[in-house]
């Protein structure tokens, strides 16, 4: 197992993914045409505006494993990347987080109208299931309902939906260690796991391998989330393209509010070092996974 | 073939499938617990609001004809239900409608907040697909998963969501017969189609029988659109539960604003009729379906 995979291997690969899924999502999201054309623009705008994609690219990799083909696991990647932007589209309006920037673009809302951001995010979510409903996703029907299961469980109102409702409901609140742990595993957490259980469900993975899978992703979410954190108490606007130090200001417990900086930084390295020991089971071809879970915790955006 | 059953039969008929269709979404619902209790509190409290239940009363309907399950149609009508109840939640938002009184009560967003309706309708969207894909809905997961695309489809960018899009892009625009139709048939018609329909994919129905029952529920629709556009300029607040008189007083194009009150009433007779002979190829167990059309033109509520 070759535990030192450069990050010269790690990022063409991640570039590669991130390609490959926007070119995925421009075809299957519809043209902008008829009286309607206005959220469909709204979706295209907002979804093919590039981004991180890590939950697409944990979808691939993971789904790589087990020899999936790469239209299988695109397509899946797509419909992970369509709810994780019909979420950034509804936490981003004026009742919510009310956020003007996004990916250094202005938020949909801002750019259109907040109708129209609310139809958007409706919309993707929609597609996001059409998409994994569909023959061409996986042969087997079997599968795909497992797809859709998974998917919705994680999207919904004990994953990312109730993570949202925990943090709007309680900005203020006194979150202690464990009870931002468990926002965060709901609101970001869930999402980052299913990404990579999808791919063992692709690859209709025994259950040791899903289960490593999703040990793996869920240390690799929370890390990422810290990290995150540090990055909105230290970053800038301009590394981010997004408005950062919201949360110090708003008076929000992170975790860096709770643990401060240096047991933050510390934290999520031991997150990621952990992420990385639940790929023991997998050979060399996880080495990417490995090195992604150095990545997430030394990124500068 | 009875053309005659009388309203007594329906009425009961129509009581039965939603007292029923309540009951499977107090079960299919979480119970309001945990830091994230306030939305699932919401979920609650507007979908087991009452209301007609036309939509799990087709799927039921239709569904019958083929002798399917009570358990397997009254899951697919709670999904369906779901999905029409989260489009009310976030067509009643102020950005949206903005509607205070759905149902007789206050809408979600003045019960509980603006944040709070976003996010209750986004968890009941994803909810009916978490619904369908699990297997007490269908043992067949090409069953599960024709369902899931027949009602993403219905309720997408190229059904509902595009629909309510039209609406709200062009509330004052110099819409036609042809253009009303069109939104109208996105905006309600294509989750009512897809009731009726739900039911035909349930039952396996083949091509001949799948389409009649699509034929009659998109006649159908339209016939309740204009029977709706009618009590909004007839209707009272109290039989409505609903500010009425509200189309009228934006200027709103309507039905009843193209074609005068008198052809839009004739109109919606004519479509209900021609939705009774879409029927034609089923004998008398669609009786109360044959009712149904009747039933839709002429309600006071």
């Amino acid at each position: 197992m070759n535990d030192s995979l450069s990050p010269c291997s790690l990022k063409p690969a991640i570039a590669e993914v991130a390609a490959a899924v926007e070119k995925m999502l421009s075809h299957l999201l519809p043209q902008a045409e008829g009286p309607e054309h206005r959220v469909l623009e709204a979706m295209r705008y907002t979804t093919l505006a590039g981004g991180k994609r890590l939950r697409p690219f944990l979808v691939v990799q993971s789904a790589d494993l087990f020899g999936v083909s790469r239209i299988s696991s695109m397509r899946v990647a797509a419909a992970v990347e369509c709810v994780h932007t019909y979420s950034l589209v509804h936490d981003d309006l004026p009742c919510m987080d009310d956020d003007a920037l996004r990916r250094g673009n202005p938020t949909v809302h801002v750019k259109y109208d907040e109708a129209t951001a609310v139809l958007a995010g409706d919309a993707l979510l929609t597609l996001a299931f059409e998409i994994l409903a569909a023959a061409e996703t996986h042969p087997d029907p079997k599968v795909r309902c497992a797809l859709i299961a998974l998917l919705s469980r994680s999207a919904g109102v004990h994953g990312m939906v109730g993570g949202q409702m925990i943090d709007m409901a309680a900005p203020d609140a006194e979150h202690d260690i464990q009870s931002i742990t468990r926002l965060q595993q709901m609101k970001t957490g869930a999402l980052i796991s299913c990404s990579a259980e999808a791919g063992a469900v692709l690859g209709r993975a025994g259950a040791d391998k899903r289960l490593a899978l999703r040990a793996y992703s869920h240390d690799l979410g929370l890390a990422f989330q810290i990290a995150d954190d540090l990055l909105d108490a230290d970053g800038t606007q301009a590394e981010m393209g997004k408005a950062v130090g919201k949360d110090a200001a708003l008076g929000k417990a992170t975790f860096v509010s709770i643990l401060g900086k240096e047991r933050a930084r510390t934290q999520a390295t031991m997150l990621a070092s952990q992420a990385r020991q639940h790929l023991d089971l997998f050979g060399a071809e996880a080495d990417l996974l490995r090195a992604l879970s150095d990545f997430v915790v030394s990124r500068r955006n």
